[in-house]
């Protein structure tokens, strides 16, 4: 699903890894019957091999993309206790994830409770501080790694919630120097900039989504239908 | 804590990695300062080294020991897509752990709601299933491994529904006959010997638990102190 941020944790992993794949884009609101059949619990990301072997769940998927792929490119520790705590830092960003999703989900509903937004910037405290106490531009070092990649796609998706509701959820930069910056330098990456969507689109989406009709899941796919069309 | 099943995961990868540690066991209801101090979310298992590194999280924890631990004595597989297979069914069990809690945490409340047994029966059929796949007794192959180790703690646990609540709870064997074997030959392991607590002592633990009065977390050690003072 083109817009899902833990489908693009896998996309960033197997592009950064420099693995060949082929996307299939499915509506989760509408899921294809081939989709469940293969994997029933129906989220993505999904991975498909074509000989019956299927594996799901985001940072599971991301591991085993990460030890199949470029060796020379690793994107874990080769320390263990590193390695290890860096798995919590990536597990533990379900609490920024599930604060935020409290807010963005209902965001259309009349009485949205903003409390939600104290506690995700709680936890990202979290994040800033592991960052500062680190002496890389990554988590991982000079270029991304697990925990980047990880967690980015909610750094590209924060800015909705000031979008959608209003100044009250503006991303509060000044809390944040050191992750401020890893978003600046997140944002040069080539894996990044190759899933990268802004948040006009994610706004797009999002506002199609509650929009009380059926989900445009192709306005991407018909944007560059024109453009290819133009040419 | 020496009744926590999660606890337990990690002393079981230890020994069987021989790894030499030194358990203290925490009171969870009335946590020491020290402890929380040293691991803000103040949850077992905590490793600490002394050296100010501290790790959590059981299956973390106990992914970090089998790396560090005895090398001859792997509990994941080589094979990359069989490992992250293995880590989905170590994590996706708490789909089981959930649905026995519902229960196991409630059995004192006069209107027990007993629709999660079902539940729970029903994500162990997945269990059944992927042990039946494969031909080997563990699901490791001929010793215990990660997932072997991941879920016991629970096995030992099940029949406590039954103790506590009645034979509506029974643990159906029957409807898991390559998990009974199972059951059977983890009971023959050297790990699981080492830590392992019979029912009564399950039970026992649990009414004091939820006894309405403070929760005797230290009866184990009371026994061990009759039993040496009558050396």
């Amino acid at each position: 699903m083109r817009f899902c941020p833990y489908a693009e944790r896998s996309l960033l992993v197997g592009s950064a890894k420099g693995i060949k794949f082929e996307v299939v884009n499915v509506n989760l609101v509408d899921k294809p019957d081939w989709f469940v059949a293969m994997n029933p619990p129906g989220l993505v990301p999904t991975l498909e091999w074509g000989d019956g072997r299927v594996l799901g769940e985001s940072l599971i998927v991301s591991e085993y993309l990460d030890e199949i792929g470029d060796a020379s490119r690793p994107l874990q520790s080769s320390d263990p206790f590193q390695k290890a705590k860096d798995k919590l830092l990536a597990d533990k960003f379900s609490q920024v994830i599930s604060a935020l999703f409290k807010i963005m989900l209902n965001y259309h509903k009349p009485e949205l409770d903003l409390s939600p937004f104290d506690d995700m910037l709680r936890y990202l405290d979290r994040y800033e501080k592991e960052l500062k106490s680190r002496p890389s531009q990554f988590f991982n070092g000079d270029k991304p790694g697990y925990v980047d990649y990880m967690i980015w796609p909610w750094f590209e998706r924060f800015e909705l919630l000031g979008v959608l509701v209003g100044d009250k959820l503006k991303f509060p930069k000044t809390r944040y120097p050191r992750l401020t910056e890893w978003t600046s330098a997140m944002l040069e990456d080539d894996a990044v900039k190759t899933w990268y969507l802004p948040v006009e689109v994610h706004e797009q989406y999002m506002r199609s989504r509650f929009s009380g009709g059926a989900t445009d899941y192709d306005f991407l796919v018909r944007q560059q239908e024109v453009k290819t069309s133009n040419l």
